[in-house]
């Protein structure tokens, strides 16, 4: 079927780029994450959080993907890193060319971790490979514990998963052990952290993960 | 560009077949809509309540789109009305050939309002007519007051916005009259429902709205 064949093709040629972005990516040392969520899961503010905690002693740039508006990269911008801002005008995804555009304009040298924050979609993005060394979707714990098994292809396509907004489960009938029983039921190989932005609850594990990641990238440049 | 002249002739059949749609709706006099939402906002919790409420006064038929599994289909089929489920496999939205296809086990006679649900996703869902006769969008509270500018075309492609999860705005950062007010700027036509599933805060003006537009939709007829 032709449309298939179109996809496929797609699909093959974002997935070259993706591989070109990788080198480069391996080449500066940076270890880079793609952000995954639906709308509204916390994507930014577990970012703010990261950068606060880990931004004197990391060197962190950033890559904001969305629909429309730059609101995310303004909130970014206040913590003085190196930041894009890419909008899709009604893409509902992030494609390689579209971080290799924006690698022109954010230069790597010195940069340990590339976080890019991709545009709140459950569904599209799993597809696309940027060239990143994970994915790490977040839920949040609002949405509901049959998410995972609702859409399986982000949790099987991600490494990691942030269970956010944790602060919150007291108020909601979704169950936390339900809903990370179902995350590893799609992916057993899932690393996982539960987060309150609010709160601040297991934003350390996760900096610190990220941290001895970005070591670890570093080391074997 | 090709990729474009590709996505614009998927979109001319869509029409071509929802406006199909449209004149079944209207042999049968039922009222259509189409719900939309990021996942876990609450379509299927508000399908529940609206459900409780009048399906012993209007006769309801509902349609669930997923890309996995039929959850959805299971919690509506408790109550008793004709349900079909529609699996997308992978893809991020319902389209209105999928919509025709299900209404072949889905008979129409004697139906006054279908609700379809479509795929938790507020972004590619927004382009698709169905054939319905408007679209009602669902934000949760929980997702933050920006999206309404951060994925503005969903808003700006429905009639009716339902802000749901109020109970909840006690424990969140955002800022429920924010939120409205972003919604009326990109759309200053929507009507605005404020919802609780957990108090059912806002269910009865929601299901008298509905009702009424069910018996104004078969009195037309």
């Amino acid at each position: 079927m032709s449309v298939i064949t179109i996809e496929r093709k797609v699909l093959e040629k974002n997935d070259a780029i993706a591989q070109q972005n990788r080198e480069l990516f391996a080449r500066h040392g940076v270890f880079v994450i793609n952000m995954v969520s639906s709308p509204g899961a916390g994507k930014t503010s577990i970012l703010e959080k990261t950068l606060e905690r880990i931004r004197t002693s990391v060197p962190i740039a950033v890559i904001e993907g969305d629909v429309q508006t730059d609101i995310d990269a303004q909130r970014v911008a206040r913590y003085g890193v190196p930041a894009v801002q890419i909008i899709t005008r009604g893409g509902c995804h992030l494609e390689a060319n579209l971080v290799r555009e924006a690698l022109v304009n954010l230069p790597l040298e010195g940069v340990r971790v590339l976080i890019i924050e991709n545009v709140g979609n459950l569904v599209c993005p799993s597809n696309y490979d940027l060239g990143e060394a994970l994915k790490v979707v977040v839920a949040s714990t609002t949405e509901g514990d049959d998410k995972p098994l609702k859409y399986p292809a982000m949790f099987r396509n991600a490494s990691v998963l942030i269970i956010n907004k944790i602060d919150l489960v007291p108020y909601l009938n979704s169950n936390l052990a339900t809903l990370r029983a179902n995350a590893l039921q799609i992916n057993p190989a899932l690393k996982v952290f539960e987060t309150s932005c609010t709160s601040g609850a297991g934003i350390d594990a996760w900096c610190n993960w990220l941290t001895a990641q970005a070591q670890a990238t570093s080391k074997t440049q």
